[in-house]
């Protein structure tokens, strides 16, 4: 399957030691080689590269490694094709606008026989299981909600609804509108959150280290979220299965009550 | 005001030679230094850059004069900031999904009291009124069909409803789905169609000459449009004003008729 990558801060931070890591597994380090994508906020708009070339040897990967851009939310993917052709249009992430806002989503897993939508409003270009789901979620979310809910609310909403499309089959994702990030684990998905005291960490995936301490300030916050951990020297922490995280400045986020106020009503078609 | 760059061809085509010239145009030879964008159609699925820098000086118009990527629909843009700060969510070509498949749209003009939108399904993330026009065309097109109509009845109603907007002010755009390109001329805005036999051609803008012979094949079609001529030695045409014209494999389609067969209904909120 897939890999994941995903970066929520409370200051603009570029990714550079971690995507480093990351692309490794794209054709070098392991067999993710059908395409990659990486999506990186910068205030309201959202600057994508999608290539469905092995990230390990794609000249985009190079530049986003050498021209390293500061963001406070990042969604990476790496693709193993599991439906869906390898072309542009089945690379993640996928992005869409809901409420005037910019959506990002990338998903690690297998979905089969997925609900129809309840309306045309967001419609799949590709054909993937991925950008069907995602589709999906954006459809109940416009049907639910006029305009962007308090965050405690959507965070309900999303578990309730991530969790009728992993009836399907296997859905870990990331999906971000540039203030949170959202982290669903099926099978696996881990984070860590740097802050201070910042300390060196060196990459499974290269002989590289990087001291943080050198290139942070006191008060940041970085919380990183991939697939299996980046680093071999380091706590990263393993999210539960079924469990929904939200990732706001740096800072995690769990549903106090794991169902929303009230059951969420799937809108049919 | 900013200048529009676009291609249509039959076969994917880099838009290398082009781009060079254009891309002077941001900060070197002309002063449209607020940022720039492109973006490429491939298959269905699409590649942009975006840079709030000077499209001269970029990094990123580096990388893409290094790495051509041919393509059947580009579109492009080089900013001069009238309504909207400098920021990646003002910086053109804006992207929306209907009906299954990606749009691209790109300005140069300025509308001013532009008309309410009559749904919230798309919402301009910036703050420019070229995006907001570009959301307003897509949820009239989405109100209106429910599925994509046939280019012909789809070229009518558009020309219509550009016509609505073209009231509000100066109105001059590119539009893409990835299978036509339509252009609409306010102000200014030329195009040149390449075909057999191709000849030399020398920029305006660099002193920079490429024997199309050498490159394309004798069956190759490939429009290009852009506010001014790129090059000095080709006849281009200027288009009418207040002409929307829609390019499909390099040629050039003018609506028989101006007005569509019924007049178009302006949904309203």
């Amino acid at each position: 399957m897939c890999q994941l990558l995903g970066m929520n801060c409370n200051v603009p931070t570029d990714i550079v030691f971690s995507f480093e890591g990351f692309r490794q597994r794209g054709g070098l380090t392991d067999h993710h080689s059908d395409g990659w994508g990486i999506a990186f906020f910068e205030g309201d708009g959202c600057r994508m590269f999608l290539d469905h070339q092995p990230s390990a040897l794609s000249p985009l990967a190079d530049l986003v490694h050498k021209y390293p851009i500061k963001s406070r939310n990042v969604v990476a993917h790496i693709r193993k094709a599991t439906q869906g052709e390898v072309s542009l249009a089945n690379t993640h992430p996928f992005k869409r606008e809901l409420w005037g806002r910019y959506w990002l989503f990338a998903h690690n897993g297998n979905l089969t026989d997925l609900p129809p939508m309840a309306s045309s409003r967001f419609q799949p270009v590709g054909t993937t299981d991925s950008e069907y789901a995602f589709c999906w979620l954006m459809d109940q979310l416009g049907l639910r909600y006029p305009s962007k809910p308090p965050l405690d609310e959507l965070h309900a909403t999303m578990a309730a609804l991530a969790a009728e499309l992993a009836k399907h089959g296997t859905f870990n994702f990331l999906l971000s509108d540039g203030t949170a990030l959202f982290a669903r684990c099926a099978t696996d998905l881990h984070y860590i959150i740097r802050q201070a005291p910042f300390a060196m960490a060196h990459l499974s995936d290269a002989d590289v280290s990087v001291d943080f301490a050198r290139y942070t300030q006191p008060s940041d916050h970085v919380a990183v979220i991939a697939t299996q951990p980046l680093t071999d020297n380091e706590n990263w922490i393993r999210i539960a299965q079924g469990e929904l995280l939200r990732f706001e400045d740096g800072v995690v986020h769990r549903l106090t009550n794991v169902a929303p106020a009230e059951p969420v009503r799937i809108h049919a078609a």
